[in-house]
């Protein structure tokens, strides 16, 4: 049997958890992957080396990696103190392939070939990429750490997300995209990871073209100041007004309510109306899979009185998310049955 | 047959010569190396990561290294801007598989895994081993890097060199040299990179105490302020006098002179009496095996009217110099056979 092409959009954890669980069925997969980041580790290695963004392609060739645990912890472990600090060290593999290969590209290559990666991970764009972000009350800040890092944007609200410039997409990235059975979007933060691929015009032009079934990952929660009371038709909406074409023919949402103590402390720091639900959708075009697609966390006592959660974080789980992307990559040979 | 089991102690470029030759032939070989270094990008990650000093390890890894070009040249890649400026990729390697696996010797048996290396590299200590600088004035100077870098040391001269406090040799360096057929000192920086490792009790023991034939090879050339004038007797003598006992059988020596526009320029840097002789030898009780064991320079023309060297550096050849020890290893089971 001929193996489906699967191509993801994102970046960082989002696309780490799904790629890890993909990676376990026989997909012939590619992963486009944002490079807007300029925070952090991978921040200062564009600032100081002129290098491209390493931080998330890191991520998605861990995922894809089929070499040893050593070498993943390897890849993500992080220098501690003095001029290191805060650095990936596979950040700082990518940074030197890149420069001693002369481009990004060939250094991924390279990095694909030590880390025995199975499958492609591609740069969505060559380019200098930087964001420019839009509040509603019309300032304007740049960069896409500030997406996390600004006090403004939590208060204010985003009106718009924009290329400081515009990028050319990578020749790469549209031929996968456009050879593709199937192309997933997301999971990941809206504005940080799955906008930012889709405001290159080569990106989105690729997607209005392919044959491929477009799926749509829908996010767990909601960020505040960025897409405070999203529902799922409002992330789908978003998108694809995006692209330019109502593309999207699955979409894969987690209808699992999280552990009520993990959702208080959420919206402690993110606000009301955390969790993405999904409603409203009368009209929808595209066919929705839906149920339990959350990482369990293990619960601890803390100080042996309170309940507490060894990691505080609602997160996909990646076998449960291959798992669906599995059910309609199989139901799309078998279009007699139905799904929502 | 069964494989001979050679020892080399060393650091260094001189290390990484002898043993990128040592490799093609059929040796089990186990390279001690010094802990001394605290210059360049090895002393930065010793003070702000209190990591063992990498530099002298990643060159023998490098040269035992069975491994793609591609991965030689990464980790020799040395970064050249930024708050990585200088920093070998091998050496931030060596620092994260250290602080990852817990200790230095751990780390390395995970590179030596990763770098596909023949053969074991063992750094003769896991203390924290500096060198303090005696100069002939009586006064005390504290590094390694020193050597390199301090004026007074070329104007004053080296009374002697010892550890700023006595550090414990690594267990697996003493047996490797117990239980060796050879034992090959140098070749290699006097005081940088053969006296550190004859500074450590253990190692001294050991030497004294194996049944390996013990052959040095004599470096091509001085030091001013450090061996100005040295035959290999000198060297010979010197080392003998910190082993505490008459241990070297061979000695590999160098009798083809380098081209004379390399020596001028040596000269002018390094002073009289570059060269380093053999002549006195009268009374010695080591065999001497020499001959042309010089790196050939490339001479090209330089603005169409002067000679120069594309490297100006007196080198020894690592094929022609792991031919020598093979006759050494060869001869010593004809032992009707004659060498000068």
């Amino acid at each position: 049997m001929k193996q489906k092409k699967i191509v993801t959009i994102g970046g960082g954890t989002g696309s780490f958890t799904l790629l890890s669980g993909l990676k376990n069925y026989q997909y012939d997969i590619s992963a486009v992957v944002t490079m807007a980041d300029d925070g952090g580790s991978t921040g200062k290695l564009r600032d100081e080396l002129g290098v491209l963004p390493p931080g998330d392609i890191r991520q998605c060739l861990v995922a894809l990696s089929d070499s040893s645990d050593e070498w993943r912890e390897l890849m993500n472990y992080r220098f501690e103190s003095g001029g290191l600090e805060g650095h990936n060290f596979g950040n700082l593999l990518l940074s030197a392939l890149e420069k001693i290969n002369g481009s990004f590209s060939s250094g991924i290559i390279e990095a694909i070939k030590i880390l025995n990666v199975k499958g492609s991970v591609i740069p969505v764009s060559e380019d200098d990429m930087r964001l420019t972000i839009k509040l509603n009350d019309g300032c304007i800040i740049t960069g896409e750490k500030e997406l996390d890092e600004n006090q403004q944007i939590r208060e204010t609200g985003i009106y718009e997300v924009r290329l400081a410039h515009p990028v050319r997409a990578n020749k790469r990235a549209v031929r996968a995209i456009e050879n593709a059975n199937f192309v997933i979007i997301g999971p990941g933060d809206h504005y940080g990871s799955i906008v930012p691929n889709l405001l290159i015009s080569g990106i989105k032009n690729a997607i209005k073209k392919t044959k491929a079934r477009v799926i749509f990952v829908a996010p767990l929660t909601n960020k505040m100041g960025q897409t405070d009371g999203f529902t799922v038709e409002d992330y789908v909406q978003n998108i694809e007004k995006l692209i330019g074409k109502k593309r999207i023919n699955f979409v894969v949402y987690n209808s699992k309510k999280p552990h009520k103590n993990m959702i208080k402390r959420y919206e402690k720091k993110e606000g009301k109306n955390l969790l993405v639900m999904c409603e409203n959708t009368k009209n929808k075009k595209y066919k929705i899979v839906e149920g339990d697609l959350l990482r369990k966390e293990k619960i601890i006592k803390e100080n042996g009185d309170k309940l507490a959660h060894t990691r505080a974080f609602i997160r996909h789980d990646s076998d449960k998310l291959a798992r669906a992307i599995a059910l309609i990559t199989e139901y799309s040979e078998y279009k007699s049955l139905n799904i929502s």
